[in-house]
């Protein structure tokens, strides 16, 4: 490596004013294994951040790592654009006996440019295409990606002013939640059933059951059902982009499994490699599997090396449900933790589900407060939500428990001393 | 792997019809080095698409290999998010060594989600946001992607047909050449200098230097600087898409360095990684680096492995001027063998530019059964062009010249084959 | 005239399939007087349509129609596009004096193309430029017109589909009542105040203060207000579309002058040249009167013969407060009237507000029938909501005691006589 | 008229700043009869403004004024909504007879909002109906009004940027002439046989055949022939907006009649009423007459004063041949006036047809400097093209020979008077 001594000039120098993360966790780092990182000095962190989910089944998972290596060691095929490679056949069969089958799930796979964003556009294209409408349904605070079709859905609006031009096609209704006692499917309905409420009628109805970038909002089965029900009532499609969400987050692979509803499009991204490695794909209902050949494409649908770690972690961690109970034991002490941390602050409340639980504490600059001193107390760990309010806590579902418990009594330490700060500061 | 007896199977079963290029090259591919595929029986293949042109240093090169199993083996940080990691900062070391620095240029450098649809998109919103204008001119047979923003700047009838929706923002002008002999930037500038054209104010002028996916139309330079010149005085900025036509498939890393314009911006993906792992990135002149942090983000902005290859690949072909006379050396004969193709065939005739060269065959059915005979006999190559007319060699830049003379001979004697073959059905 | 015996045919011929009125009132009208039309063959009707509100005053009012005949006579300017003539000096001057100065409004006129669509189209775009932002927030079920701009802020999805492109800058929400009890400003607040709610900062609101088209649905002042208010914190124009509730419709000149409110921009048309000719103005705050020259123009901004008789309505009606009295005298006998007729009707309940009042009846079917019924008897008389759903009295407001209670009986009649026949069919 | 001694304080005092033509032209007109209108002083001024184009039979047409004093005494109805009137029912057997029959027109007509841009909203509507298609091709420096959708049609950027909103779903060629000796319907052609050449299947090409806004570009009858060839090949309809340049203004009724070719779609406005009044209409190949009962609405379709001067003019001017001959006769006049206008400006040069012509005097300075000389001769021109460099001359088609020779001697003057003047302060 030539990067050495000074190793932060460089990105000062060179990288855009675009970049992000890195302002607040300003480590550079130089490895990870499982829930830990290390940077350049030699310091550790636990990492509660997981690459925004990306990374559910932690860093270099020795069996994906083991794979990786044997088959960059083997020369096998790094990039396929789409063509029929052995590492894509496994990861697709792995993923038809392991996910599909045993929920019962008819969908085709279709392998999207391999972010999130793109699968989000595939999906929206998709539904239009089947419906010959244009018009999506998106929620309130819904993150669905920056590119121009996933932005039109995506609620915030720092990202829509990046846009700088029109983004059409989207009307957005309140989320779960959104109107207090108010049950939000009403006005969905009554918009839907009237002719003249302005709604066209949609072409699908796209949701995430947590909201993770909108800030943990957990939508209940039953509104995500009543939701369902709508859209197949008005011929529209559900679209569930289970990209932050799913891949084990909240309990189960998809997070909207034990529901009974069977969407039709899912969007997948982030963890669905297992190892980190850039991939997406949506999974479709047969009769709607109508793209023709290269309609929607992209170089990088054949990321090989995603696959062929994208397998083991199927074949791994849910061949059976044992990880499944795994994240139910880690998801109550988890929930345990962060109570104890919405009891430090005034009107502080818990949001989210399974292994995607924050809390609310009320204002971006205390949670982002208790995130840095956190970091510098060796935790990396981010802020959610419209204000950045809420701090959200995303730890590979693999974390040991030892680990998982220290990583928490950090946060809780930080908050304890940033909220006791502010204590003082008042009196 | 569990993938074995019948391999394709699977596919059929379970992956989506958007599938494409699986079609007609239909083997299953298990291994590739170089310029060589092997497939599930056992068969070696000469790669004349090279991943479109995502694999300009051919298949697993020994040295980014090496460097990718170290760092995979050491625990390296794998998803880096957009935080500082050391395979980030030593790529923008190299990039800025090896490839900025150099040609005396002061961009920055922005990575987006690692798809060129992605870097397009990211370039579109910012030239947008910079200037205050929405309008962006694209050009026919352009093809940035097919993401709801890039879709809009490409030409390509089938993939807008995929949005089902609204394309908007986007002027379209004729390309060098698309006139005969009339100088489109004459439109160009007329329309620009005409309050009254229809043609709103642009944010920026996008143009790919060689089409790839439009045809292989290769602008001259004298064509480019015009538009260079007029986007400059008409407040527009410039944005040269390089994604197919950089790093050296022209002849030099850009694939406009020769001419002296400095574009405003410049994405670059495909063959950025060296290693066809997904990668995209955008160049930015200075001045307008003005997105705020995460106003484009993305998950996979920090693909560590890409970078690991990426930098690997910089300093192992572009760190002297020997690479660029290897490609020189090899433009030569690619265009030699492209002209006896072009005499079998009446009115065909070359197209393109450095190792970017094909022959317009007339019409798609006989350029796909030319493509078809010479994957019969062991070559891997493709069609482009708004009807599938031109046959299309994007040969690794690395092909050894005994493999590369063995792949025409292949693509020549198919050509002369399917020929014989009609002139025999039309007597 | 030639038009002599048989007078539907030319219809039949040539006439576009788009009509629409003269398919349930099929008479062919030569001639009418205040609230009464005689057709060809010297039936009488009593309007209670009144050009869907374009006949406040009635028809060919005698002080209107004189001074329409003298100019004439006197080769008066008839055209004149937007240059002075002192049939709009008199207009302007006696709108000033009766309208404005009282009312203490300092807005400015902006005589747009003669129909109130344009109206519309020139209020939203002004907002648009003073504000720099895009979005429109208007209403479910509120009706602003069928070009694309003001079509885009219209509910009705059957004139919506007309459009058969995208229709897009506006977010619907939910008008007051829209939600039973909840207050639905709440919603409008909750969505401007975060800024992830994927609502756009607005250029403006634009509302009607009872939707005409949209079923005779009524704002409360209290809503009104508290709309108003939100528009002026979030940096946005609140435009009231008084088109169809304004010149004294709901009892006052505008709808909306007894809640205290100071639109920022305010359209009108249908009965501001009292004649039923074509007209339509824009009402602007002086600080975003910023349009330049022309920049929103059109031919027949200078229909004079609308400024003659415009003036005289004016001058005739609004010089002091007696014809407001009279309006409200009138609003009453028709509440009544109207009650009685709901009663007839199981569920049917009142709509509306002043003399713009209707029933909803429950089903189209039902409203048509009633409607038809009464146009047998002499009554003309329309529907409005999302399913016609409402029998929507809109007679002109000059109508005598006498001829108002002789419709109104027509109606109850007819309402009768219809109830009354599907209560016999149902037993 | 309360309008009195300083007739001109209330136009400053409360009209917007959008007006535009009384800035230049400031007189405030009183009366107006054939070519001469009054001012309020008694000036009397000769007019080759004509409304636009709008007054192609003068002011105050004795026969069309007769017509409409006895259509008011006799409280003949005015605002007729759609309904079926004796007036309209007159207009269109008038219509019918003089116009349709005679031409061997089948076409229907549609009666739209009484503007051009209103007819222009509803034939592109229309047209994305019939085809399902969106995009309308439309051409560089035509002019179709300033709604939402005409104005995506308008190439004025002036215009275009009131919008302060995006304009999409039209695709802008150059028009006839505008690339030098180029044919651009080879462009256009190209371009609709290429797949790839980013412009969607139109749903439309609409075009006027002489450009009055955009400066008196005159197509040749090749070009447009050309044009509505292609139209029909590619499946789109061919939308002849005749707003300015119908009713005689070329030399015939249509300006396109006698070039063999049938439109689709035909939009009228200006001169349709005779009179100046507010009228517009859409005329329908009768396959293509789609739109449901009121799909495409609007108050005052039913204007029936315009109705009743429409038919008088109709019958006045077109039942035979001799106004035809009298516009050719005229024409000439102009020609050679024009010329004798061009030869005094180095470089300036003919443009238009028929009696649409004018003198492009290389620059807008000039061009408005001359038309402010002529006004204070007593002469009302206007100026157009994107510049306003072009000295255009609109006068009633019925101008006597005597006034018509008039009114050019004073623009030949005033042109005289303002070149000499530069030329002394050139030397």
């Amino acid at each position: 490596m030539t990067n050495a001594s000074n190793t932060t000039d460089i990105f000062n120098r060179r990288e855009s004013e675009a970049r992000s993360y890195c302002r607040g966790i300003s480590a550079t780092f130089t490895g990870a294994r499982g829930t830990e990182m290390t940077d350049a000095e030699g310091n550790t962190y636990i990492d509660f951040l997981a690459g925004c989910s990306s990374l559910n089944y932690g860093h270099n998972d020795p069996d994906m790592k083991a794979a990786l290596i044997e088959h960059i060691s083997n020369d096998g095929v790094a990039m396929g654009l789409d063509l029929h490679t052995n590492a894509k056949g496994a990861f697709l069969e792995a993923f038809e006996k392991n996910i599909l089958e045993p929920r019962g799930m008819d969908h085709k796979v279709m392998f999207t440019g391999p972010t999130g964003a793109n699968a989000v556009e595939a999906a929206m294209k998709l539904a239009r295409k089947v419906t010959g409408r244009t018009n999506i349904v998106a929620f309130t605070n819904g993150f669905h990606g920056v590119t121009m079709g996933a932005l039109a859905a995506t609620g915030n609006g720092y990202h829509r002013n990046g846009a700088a031009a029109e983004l059409s096609g989207v009307t957005r209704m309140p989320f779960d939640g959104y109107m207090g006692d108010y049950d939000t499917t009403q006005l969905l309905e009554a918009m839907l059933n009237d002719a003249s409420s302005g709604m066209d009628a949609p072409a699908a109805i796209m949701l995430e059951t947590v909201q993770g970038e909108g800030g943990l909002n957990a939508a209940s089965a039953e509104w995500v059902k009543k939701v369902a029900d709508l859209a197949h009532k008005h011929g529209a499609l559900l679209i569930v982009d289970d990209i932050q969400a799913g891949c084990g987050r909240t309990g189960t692979f998809f997070s909207f499994e034990e529901w009974g509803i069977k969407p039709d499009i899912i969007t997948q991204a982030k963890s669905i490699s297992g190892f980190g490695l850039p991939m997406g794909l949506v999974l479709i209902r047969p009769e709607h599997d109508i793209f023709g050949p290269a309609e929607h494409n992209g170089t990088f649908r054949g990321n090989t090396h995603a696959f062929v770690t994208g397998r083991v972690a199927i074949e791994k961690f849910w061949s059976d449900k044992s990880f499944q109970d795994e994240i139910a034991g880690k998801s109550v002490i988890l929930t345990t933790a962060l109570q104890e941390l919405a009891e430090m602050v005034p009107d502080a409340y818990l949001k989210g589900r399974g292994m995607m639980q924050g809390v609310d504490v009320g204002s971006g600059e205390l949670a982002e407060e208790i995130c840095g001193r956190a970091f510098e107390k060796g935790l990396i760990i981010e802020t959610s939500g419209p204000n950045d309010e809420v701090v959200k806590v995303l730890a590979p579902l693999t974390t040991p428990e030892e680990t998982f418990r220290k990583g928490l009594n950090i946060l809780l330490e930080a908050a304890r001393e940033v909220t006791q700060k502010h204590k003082i500061a008042a009196e």
